[in-house]
């Protein structure tokens, strides 16, 4: 599917700086996938170091400065965005950026809560609503018929552990994360509302789940490198099709329940 | 099912000054369901005259205050609720009280998601975490084997616009509401945490949609009156067996998809 990024001209991904975002960065440029402009976001684009040298190597890498819980700064990320892609729109904008707030059934705050929730699902939502005039442009502009990367596509990076119907049996005993699994159940929802409200404008929009990955959130024994992860998930994204329009994917490309 | 509250000593509702809490009140004292204590909480006890009413003629309705977005008023509450239930425990819990912040895609702000988010998601979290010594209490004495609220339960007041796989299709073109459904996706992935950590302790925790109700939330448009909807709601609660732990019931008593 390396071939599809062809008809991407334009390209945002949050949370940049390290993990699974600048692996995004990383095998776009290098790995055959090549979207037109590369936007790469982060909120402290100064200690991005990798980010910074990728950048330098990689003319089309652009990076700018969001803390995506920051409205003034999603609407000057929003204006600077803008200017980078004119008429042609943002045609793929991965919401990326996410935080885990560990916390069990004894440690758990309602701060602890509203933080990993407003990073995990709200973020998305507000960051898409920015966006929106500029992946609407390119939906409407985007060669062929149809929904994908070639028009435009909104990308949740959201978790098998936000699958309510998942946590129970046999895998229930495992990873008892309140804020983050509510944070991903919520983002699904997210999803599945704004997939509803930009389906008439053309513009996809889905749930995918990374696999379980060796960076800072994911530990060191997750069974998955950055870039065995990040491989499958563009091809995912590469692929997607109307059919995949408001689902909630695995990074093999299989539909999970809610 | 009526019956069934006979073995349940004491039962708590929250938001119990008007709409669905006031009325599960009333229908527990005056319609043959009867606990021994019920006790009834609202923010402003004073504002509640209907509810004040009711526990003059009533002596097992005991008010209690509890904003269920502020901790030092959910810990003031425990503390009088194990006051009141002493060795017993309490055997039922309904998290009932919730707000709807309407809000479409346009009208979105972080701040209405999170204030949504915190009364109808966190606080049910909160205040199930503050009542769980006086629940295990009484898991621990009730009579009989199995669960239900003969021995402890955790009811959430969730509904169908939290289900993310109905909202598709045919379905999702009413009600936007981007708060109110993220806010009730996410309670159901908390009453699904709470399940598996409340079951070695006995206590069914399950999440309970009431139907579409004519109360101040629900409009006078809704198809059910509040008596029949809470007669179908203590019904399905009255017969809460251990089959039902960790569900998403209609008040028909259907599963729902999450
Ligand atoms: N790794 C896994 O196994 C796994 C599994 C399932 C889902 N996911 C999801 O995949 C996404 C990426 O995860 P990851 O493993 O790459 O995590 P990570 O290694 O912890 O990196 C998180 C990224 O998010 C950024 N971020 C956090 N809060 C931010 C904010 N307020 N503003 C801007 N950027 C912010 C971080 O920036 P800073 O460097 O500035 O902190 C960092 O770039 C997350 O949504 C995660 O939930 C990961
Ligand atoms: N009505 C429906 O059609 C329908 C459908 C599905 C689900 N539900 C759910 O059923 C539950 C009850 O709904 P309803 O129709 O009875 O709503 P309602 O008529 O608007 O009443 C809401 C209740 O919640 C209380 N409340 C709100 N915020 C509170 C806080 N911070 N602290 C304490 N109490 C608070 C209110 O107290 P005050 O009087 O102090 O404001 C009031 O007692 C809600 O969870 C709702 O989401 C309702």
């Amino acid at each position: 599917m390396a071939h599809a990024f062809k008809n991407c001209s334009n390209l945002m991904v949050t949370g940049a700086s390290r993990g699974l975002g600048l692996q995004i960065v990383e095998s776009l440029v290098t790995g055959g996938f090549s979207p037109g402009n590369i936007i790469a976001t982060a909120r402290n684009p100064d200690g991005a170091k990798e980010l910074q040298m990728l950048a330098e190597e990689h003319q089309n890498i652009h990076i700018i400065k969001l803390d995506v819980t920051c409205q003034e700064s999603i609407e000057r990320a929003a204006s600077e965005v803008e200017r980078l892609v004119h008429e042609e729109g943002l045609n793929c904008l991965i919401n990326n950026a996410g935080i885990n707030v560990v916390a069990n059934l004894e440690t758990v705050t309602a701060h602890k809560m509203l933080e990993n929730f407003h990073t995990n699902s709200v973020a998305p939502l507000m960051i898409t609503k920015a966006m929106l005039p500029l992946l609407k442009r390119a939906a409407a502009k985007g060669t062929g018929t149809g929904m994908g990367i070639h028009r435009a596509a909104v990308i949740n990076m959201t978790s098998l552990l936000g699958s309510v119907e998942l946590y129970w049996g046999d895998r229930a005993n495992t990873f008892k994360w309140y804020p983050y699994r509510t944070s991903k159940s919520a983002l699904n929802m997210v999803t599945r509302c704004l997939a509803v409200d930009l389906e008439a404008d053309g513009i996809l929009c889905m749930a995918l789940h990374p696999g379980w990955v060796r960076t800072d959130m994911g530990g060191p024994e997750a069974p998955l490198s950055p870039e065995e992860s990040i491989s499958c998930v563009l091809s995912v994204i590469g692929g997607l099709t109307e059919k995949d329009h408001g689902s909630f994917l695995h990074y093999t490309g299989e539909q999970l329940p809610w």
